[in-house]
């Protein structure tokens, strides 16, 4: 509209441009930061403008580090034989958060989407295939999703490590704790019952 | 948790306190930005550094302004006789839209909530009361929402304006367009139906 100043129209397209921010929530927002908290919005240019400085990715796994390795890689209480390949970082943070995993990654940054215009080339695949041979690894856990994408690129990976001498593993799947059978959708019951273990 | 850089926590704490995003969005935004599109935060952290300083409240009714005074405000084409109070400018920007109302404003920037910590003294109130006696008002319509703070700022603002000769008057309440009566709640049925007009 006319009446909205330029640089708050500028403000609002910036925002909109963000994942899951459509054109009412990026005004809301604008207004919320330039109206009535300029100091949280001095606050989140700071945060971000050091972000950008400050955070990289980690050259060997990819995750987010401070320096050219991240805080996982330099962990040396870690199993070096495996690695769980997961498709972003709040992936490996999910992980982690559940306690059980001790050894390293490797973050793709996307996944095979041919629909979503990301292709095979844009993942962090080389790299993988090298560290795989370099680092000795036993154990390649593929961590994508259930989704079609992530089923696929799991697919990939396994060919790809085929001969290489490593165990390419998938994570189970099957009920959620707290699972009901009842709502439950075919295709995980069936995986459910065929990936059944003995008690 | 231990693994994410210190920055990059920092950010995705600043941008947990933006409204309706929490802990989950924040750090996907947070992650979005940094790892896959500087490109987009650096012009984010330049549109939203210009707008602070770029953008002000209008002296005369806060909207948004580049100058001393908004576009509103400075339109010679409207009728001087007439205020709409209005709670946010992105209600303001919905009535302009609309392009039916050609009188001023005043922005309220909040409403009478006590729950929400949201006192009268809050508002732009007294500014309101200043602007009918001094620029010789005659009919102030109170356009806030219709919820029970919209409602009760309404009356307050009603009852202020009692007495200096001019009208003060509500946006009418009913049947919203395309709305079917079997799904209309009681209250608004009730409030179209004393409002009714003859056809």
């Amino acid at each position: 509209m006319q009446a909205v100043p330029k640089a708050l129209q500028k403000l609002v397209a910036e925002l909109a441009k963000l994942p899951s921010i459509g054109q009412k929530s990026a005004a809301r927002l604008a207004y919320h930061l330039i109206n009535g908290h300029r100091k949280q919005a001095e606050d989140l240019i700071a945060a971000l403008s050091s972000a950008l400085v400050n955070v990289r990715l980690c050259q060997r796994c990819y995750f987010t580090a401070e320096n050219d390795l991240c805080a996982v890689c330099t962990d040396v209480g870690r199993d070096p034989n495996i690695i769980c390949v997961v498709e972003k970082p709040t992936d490996l943070i999910a992980i982690e958060k559940a306690g059980v995993y001790r050894g390293f990654y490797h973050v793709l940054h996307g996944l095979w989407a041919p629909l979503k215009r990301q292709t095979l080339a844009d993942l962090k695949l080389d790299s993988l295939i090298a560290r795989v041979s370099s680092e000795k690894i036993k154990e390649v856990i593929i961590a994508t999703g259930s989704t079609v994408e992530g089923e696929a690129t799991a697919m990939y990976i396994a060919r790809l490590l085929e001969g290489q001498g490593v165990r390419a593993t998938r994570l189970a799947q099957g009920l959620p704790k707290g699972g009901e059978l009842e709502y439950l959708d075919d295709v995980t019951l069936s995986r459910a019952l065929s990936g059944r273990t003995q008690i």
